[in-house]
């Protein structure tokens, strides 16, 4: 078990050793971190190498700019400069709420940016301000469109967080694929392979082997077939890759030049990054402050006191078991899985930075 | 066949024997026969006698006031005043484009409204002012959330529209549930089990028998178990219902007054209506309208030529078949179902106006 401020001590201390200012490296490590504690730890700690491995091949820059392109009174597009998701979307989100505090909402579009980390994270900034927040971003094309044979969408996240009164906020967070691509190397690093409809091969036919990805294979998007919703789980993911980037310019869909060693550039497209779009609105927007906490207290304890299935503990609230587990962790520590340890270990060793 | 004219007309006029004006009349049979062109048939003419039915019980007026409760630059509240929604929301998705015309953006929450029709329909009304449309309303609570034994939630279709340069727009409208329950429908008029994983029982157990709805059972959100993300869909349905619903004042999942016989009144609230959502963003609010329009015709060329799977045409661009089944409907005409014909001949006789 690790100790989480030791953990964000050494993660800063990497970012910093990549040239980020002290702000910005204890920014990007909070992000991280904040995925470690919500044990969503696909996008903590065991991605510190991929940000690292960015910088090593130029593909981002550690002191951007970050220009507002344009705007409007509740909107704007930003160009990231091609810094990282880390460090320009955290200020994305917050020009995203300076616009609702006036306009009643805020809505900023992102270009030239990279992998931000977990969606939720930005949310979750809203609520501080007592706003609903709203993060999306586009990713490698993994995803296959309905009847595609091969994968050409992100698995684009949405988050949606939602302040309540006294119950704790309501947290979505979700691949917009039938399943994140940290959990099909889950399935294999156990050697396990993945349930059927998630997974097709490279002419489009359903396969359960988890390596599959690595083998010009593809995700499905959620919902899987047409019989079972996937049409509908494309439009989700056409619209997130439509909202990060055809609103921002970023590279979309399959333009997208790649950060995984193992997907193919199908584009050799000019690099404007991946984008991402963010969203604030005031709960006051639309009825009184108390009215809408009242409102969102009352939805999510009728949802909590739902009757489960047999053999069920609850109806989960989206959210809560993430809190649950940011509040164990950081009393008992974290336990890092054994590519992560490796991974920490190298870098370690590359800049000199003690890590026992 | 049906001439398309001829049945606007019928419509139109059963609108106003319920007592609507001329104009609210012709715009709730207008949305009605967008859908019968559209080929979702579920949501047009099929609804009439339903319609009729709330005006008959008094659960809707046809004088309702429209009243805007809450205001800020980018947003508004709406009581639709126990209206049709067919009535109301145009109204508020016209509010929602005006509000954008000067902020950007423009975000309309509507409660005391009712059954809308399609969503497609609000969130296309935005093309025509080269703004992006948005629609969302909650419904019956029919939907079992993941886990859960019984519907709580609607099947809470969200639509999304986005216009393109030289190619035809992008509309994307789907039920969030894993299958709408129109289909559900169809499976038990033709007699047909549903496919796997759509449909529980009153336990909660996956069933294919497409009667279990009128039996206590439930719809399986989209991704139907955990395993296939079926926990997403319920983030995305729960969504729905809290951007429609919660910020509005408008009864939520359970809460929700049924409109069919078959469902029982759960909660024994105090009728609110149900809640809708629009929203609507100018192409040049985050780009120029030109880069916008050409990065959407760049986005639907590089899916539409995408290669399908074996044995498969093509990659549906969303809103490509309603759009060709809407050039042929006006063209040729509209064919209705028996269910749909015993209908309007009811009506015909009920109001004492011809139908052949």
């Amino acid at each position: 078990m690790y100790d989480y401020q030791y953990l964000f001590n050494f993660t800063q201390t990497i970012f910093e050793k990549m040239g980020l200012s002290v702000g910005e490296a204890r920014q990007a490590a909070d992000v991280l971190m904040r995925a470690e504690l919500r044990n969503i730890s696909t996008h903590g700690l065991v991605r510190l190498p991929e940000y690292v491995r960015l910088w090593q091949t130029n593909r981002i820059t550690v002191t951007p700019e970050f220009t507002v392109v344009h705007e409007t009174p509740s909107t704007a597009l930003v160009d990231g400069g091609k810094g990282l998701g880390l460090v320009t979307a955290p200020k994305a989100m917050h020009l995203a709420i300076e616009k609702a505090k006036t306009a009643g909402t805020g809505w900023v579009a992102v270009r030239n940016s990279y992998h931000f980390g977990i969606a939720g994270y930005y949310a979750m900034k809203a609520l501080e301000h007592d706003m609903i927040g709203i993060a999306m971003t586009n990713a490698n094309p993994l995803v296959a469109p309905t009847l595609g044979k091969s994968g050409m969408l992100g698995t684009n996240p949405i988050a949606v967080a939602v302040p309540a009164g006294e119950e704790p906020p309501f947290v979505a967070d979700f691949a917009t694929s039938a399943v994140s691509r940290g959990k099909v190397d889950v399935f294999e690093s156990r050697g396990e392979a993945a349930p059927e409809g998630l997974l097709q091969d490279g002419e489009g036919n359903l396969v359960t082997d988890p390596s599959v990805l690595r083998k010009g294979g593809a995700l499905r998007t959620l919902g899987g077939d047409v019989a079972h919703g996937g049409h509908k789980g494309f439009c989700l993911t056409a619209i997130v890759d439509i909202f990060t980037a055809v609103f921002s310019g970023a590279n979309f869909g399959p333009t997208v030049v790649p950060t995984l060693g193992y997907v193919k550039d199908k584009a050799g497209a000019e690099d404007r990054g991946i984008g991402h779009f963010f969203g604030a609105m005031r709960i006051d927007a639309f009825q009184t402050a108390d009215e809408f906490k009242a409102g969102m207290d009352e939805w999510i304890r009728t949802f909590r006191r739902a009757e489960p299935v047999a053999g069920q503990q609850r109806v989960i609230i989206p959210g809560d078991p993430e809190r649950e587990a940011e509040a164990l962790h950081r009393k008992e520590g974290i336990r890092l899985g054994l590519k992560t340890l490796e991974g920490l270990k190298k870098l370690s060793g590359m800049f000199g930075v003690p890590f026992e």
